[in-house]
């Protein structure tokens, strides 16, 4: 479960001391955007460094790291230095083939088999290009270890020429298409970053936008939308009880031999029961790890 | 033409009993969301007596029977019941792939065979599920016997994890793809159901955003949403009058040697005059049949 | 840069000379939906003469020549025509399949082989039916010739039985499919005309929004429109102030070692940067032009 995937940049050190003040389910430290060129080696080579203070703090989530796109000249170095440190997962962003994927499993299996009993590295596709979003559904299940995919509507919006709108009704089509990759290839989604980061009202509607469209979390760039991604992403108690409710009546119809029934005005037959049952699971989930 | 597919529960002869009272193009004997699962096996034993029942009473419009998925227990045996009895159709719910046609193929050549001057059984192909709707195109195009498809907006967002909203915005990517795909294999495309049944406004408002994409008919789950299916997918008058002035207008003014024209603030050119004239022949068909 | 595409008649000499009085980025000579049937034949036949005499009075921007549709009995001898003429570019419109493209090639190779010295054909590719948009990623990367397609909506309507409406909300996936498939390819993406020839509000709303999108410009159906284009696909004085503003701001971070920073209550990092540039960009290309 990532509810909320929190950014900082890997040449930040004050700033990646403060993850375990915010209750991120997965933190990224940044060698890419984050990290200006001119920082981006010595950053790389205080990665293990930085690791290493995060894990003596017992920082609770998963740790990422992200490195450069495949076309940079630090693609290599990034996943290199990466799989040394005691990391949860790889970010890969701006994926754009299966065979950028080569090096980073080639450098996850050799440290794997380095180490005995450390922990498995997972791999997390960023899809924010054209050529991304084109080939979605292949890069979202292009390896067994992606088990997630962020949709990044910055970049996508870039490299198309698009203008961000307050809607997004201009990647609409893109957003739809990248969750619809990741659900099918059965790994999590989360959804584009909110820059207005004083607009509450802002990250919330669009938070309630991608969670509507399937998305399972959502990249943060500031601590307080870690709050408001891990509230907005989790059941309410209204939702718990609407769903609880809308089980009982209906495998009641069940055994009485009805197979859809009049729920305060929904007709509800096997998809809504589904719905609701998953919204119970995932509130089953929460309850365990608080 | 399909302006409303009307379903009822394969095991409710009290509801089935009810069709001729409603005005469907086309109604759907439910074997599957419908039919609770301990309900399954005795409906499909009575299909055969509740068809013949209502070819008994001469009922208007297609009959259909929709059987459980390809991945239930039932798929086979729903199958080959259906096609002993005398239907215009099945519906394959959840269509993921053209090999879960074999059986469907086979099963109704066979049946077409044993017994010559029966009624061809058409197929119609629900598409409701990510794969579906990533392979739309394709599964479309997949058979002959597929003469319609239907999007099922509330299947697909289960499967996804989607949250219906009033607007449908989360579901505007994969409806556009299903329409697309369906008038692309030149089949009749059917919309999404609305499970608020007891709000015509509802109703009204997301059946004309599907007839605005291009469907030609709507899934209906209460018989009041027949009625209101059966309006909005059939011209008014005021559209019929608007179109055959253009249609005058225009042809007028190619005699003239103008191929665009000035009609009431809008330029009109061949694209438009090939809409107007299909209003007119929807209207043509319309009347013929009353 | 295609900020306007203004069509007019080919069999309307009186509107043709008209062409230098507007402002157009790019001209079409119509010979498909524009001139009626009965007048094709005259209309190809003048149609050196039209181009001679737009040359003659120096027309400024591109001068391209639409032809009829493939399946139609004018299209070889369209193209045979056109590239005889002193052209810069063909428009094919409804393209569907790569194949229909091997005439224009062999026409456009023997012209240029034939005559040294003259302008280059470039092809334009009208994505506009349900195969188009389907096969859009593919079409638009068909030809090496091609530098840019456009989207019409209006034919893709009737193709695909949709209803225009003023939020355009029924074409937004096939819209997105064309700019992302166009941009992929590297060419220029023209959005979609708007019929309603005397409302500039409505216009001005399509065409943001298809600047949004990521299209460079728009067709033209009237000059008022062209008018409108120009001005809506160049950036405004305040943007260009906000482009330059970040840009200085951003920069000045990156050397302080900070590669994240809050713009105006904006989280600004690689790709908002990447945006600003292309801004200032464009500000220069439109400033040289002038």
């Amino acid at each position: 479960m990532i509810r909320s995937l929190f950014f900082a940049p890997a040449n930040r050190h004050d700033l990646l001391t403060k993850f375990p003040r915010f209750r991120a389910d997965c933190y990224a430290i940044d060698l890419e955007d984050g990290t200006p060129e001119g920082d981006k080696d010595s950053a790389r080579a205080r990665l293990d460094e930085a690791v290493r203070m995060l894990r003596g703090v017992s920082l609770q989530g998963r740790l990422y790291v992200r490195v450069n796109e495949a076309s940079s000249k630090h693609y290599i170095r990034d996943i290199e230095a990466a799989v040394l440190c005691d990391i949860d997962g790889l970010i890969v962003p701006k994926l754009e083939s299966r065979d950028q994927l080569f090096p980073v499993d080639h450098a996850i299996t050799r440290a794997e088999a380095a180490q005995t009993g450390r922990r498995r590295i997972e791999i997390m596709a960023g899809i924010e290009s054209m050529r991304g979003v084109i080939d979605a559904v292949a890069l979202c299940a292009a390896h067994p270890r992606i088990t997630s995919a962020f949709f990044g509507a910055e970049d996508f919006a870039s490299d198309i020429g698009a203008r961000r709108t307050r809607t997004g009704d201009e990647v609409l089509y893109a957003r739809s298409q990248v969750v619809l990759a990741a659900k099918a290839a059965r790994i999590i989604a989360i959804d584009q970053a909110v820059v207005e980061i004083r607009d509450d009202e802002q990250f919330r509607r669009d938070a309630e936008k991608g969670r509507d469209l399937g998305y399972e979390g959502k990249i943060c760039v500031v601590p307080r939308q870690v709050e408001l991604s891990n509230e907005i992403y989790a059941p309410t108690a209204d939702e718990i009880a609407h769903a609880r409710e809308l089980v009982a009546v209906y495998q009641d119809a069940m055994q009485r031999g009805i197979g859809t029934i009049d729920f305060k005005g929904h007709m509800i037959d096997g998809p809504l029961l589904k719905r609701a049952e998953a919204v119970l699971e995932l509130a089953r989930q929460l309850e365990a790890r608080a």
